[in-house]
């Protein structure tokens, strides 16, 4: 299970737009700084996202998940971990692990995605794609 | 279990801005339709939430949950069906029944919710809102 | 100057998500609320945006303005004035009148459009929507 | 006229829910990219947005302009300048130019604020704050 090890860290500012009048993050800005994380993470393991899109695939999130543990603040710098639980042909698993300004666990995330063409049609990623995010998620790249 | 009797529908159209270049409305505005969705239950309770906060609470979302079953489009008017799976004064949960235009099941979501006061702290409900939440939940409400 | 005669009234509500920590609506809300506003305005004149899409055409914003008079509140329904300016093949001016819950102007607006294609290149919107848009836009319409 | 000597870049990568379905970067995300580019400015200059707000002040926008000159995309990474046309204890004027990844200019914008208090009424931002951000602004600072 080569794939879980290799992990990607994302650093994230709140914005003042991403708060909310309780004076916290909004829950709804979690989704998209997960966002931002898989694609940073596609980078890093060196298949830029707009690669795959390029390729005439999309992945489709299928399912999304958050526990948020603690609040997050306007200006405070966070981190994303990023790993895969499983990375197929046919369907993905990214989970997250969100940490405040001091490190700790502030929340953890899970987005599950079905590979697919333009036309929203269920597909496998082409080989040529797969053996790069493989080869990019080596323990040793 | 009275409570899961009171189901609220609220429609809303998909706007431009929240689709994304896919095609299709992104994942992350699912998010803020449940929350819209779930004021509207509120209110329809008879208990806007504008009140719930100026007796000093907030209803903290701690879970998150949506699986996406089929895209929705651009301008395309969606109904939501919101109901509690519990109601506490501790502890909130709602499920939420996403339909597209043709009354196909788009998505379903959850969200669970701890009572917090203004300092986010978690606290119980007063017994006059949940009272209130209570008479407004009742089938013959 | 008959199409400044056609004027659309669309209602929206403030959502949670939409307010940050100053306990008023965040000032970016405006541009997806004004938006609405515009596709709202292009249903009742008659031609929904999904058809000028479906033709082959954009109206690109390439100017907008605001000036904010009195803030917005979570769950205030506010109602949204829209009007052309300009309505030409090739170059579109909406303007728009914010009104907060008593009526009061919260906000003015101004957005300038040019008409591009898929490729995003300038071009004239054909005569057949042209006509839809300026039989909608008629006073006795 | 010191303060106009006094300009910060900020990088920014837009994000795949930013996009929308014309296949480029809504014209609303700039309004969320403009005010980081903001809180980065008060950050160099000494100034930390939260301390401003900390001291119980805020800088209520009352004018957003943005003129659109060429098409943002997914991943690009954009540079925004940010410098002050005016700054006084009352008033404050921001004006950015956003580059796309080829440098070139893909942007204008401004945007007018009103110092407020937490209650929303007119004040001039205190000698403290305004002595630390004249001396953030300085050329030589």
């Amino acid at each position: 299970m080569g794939e879980r090890m290799f992990k990607c860290d994302t650093r994230i500012r709140v914005r003042y737009g991403e708060t909310d009048q309780m004076g916290v993050a909004h829950h709804g800005a979690m989704v998209n700084w997960l966002e931002a994380a898989r694609v940073d993470w596609c980078r890093k393991a060196g298949v830029p996202y707009r690669d795959v899109e390029a390729a005439g695939f999309n992945m489709a999130v299928v399912e999304l998940q958050v526990r948020y543990l603690c609040p997050l603040f306007f200006d405070e710098e966070i981190r994303i971990e990023t790993m895969t639980e499983k990375f197929t042909r046919k369907l993905i698993h990214f989970h997250y692990r969100v940490l405040n300004r001091d490190g700790e666990l502030a929340a953890e995330g899970d987005t599950r995605h079905l590979v697919v063409n333009t036309d929203l049609k269920r597909v496998s990623l082409s080989a040529e794609l797969m053996t790069r995010f493989l080869a990019g998620m080596r323990p040793d790249a």
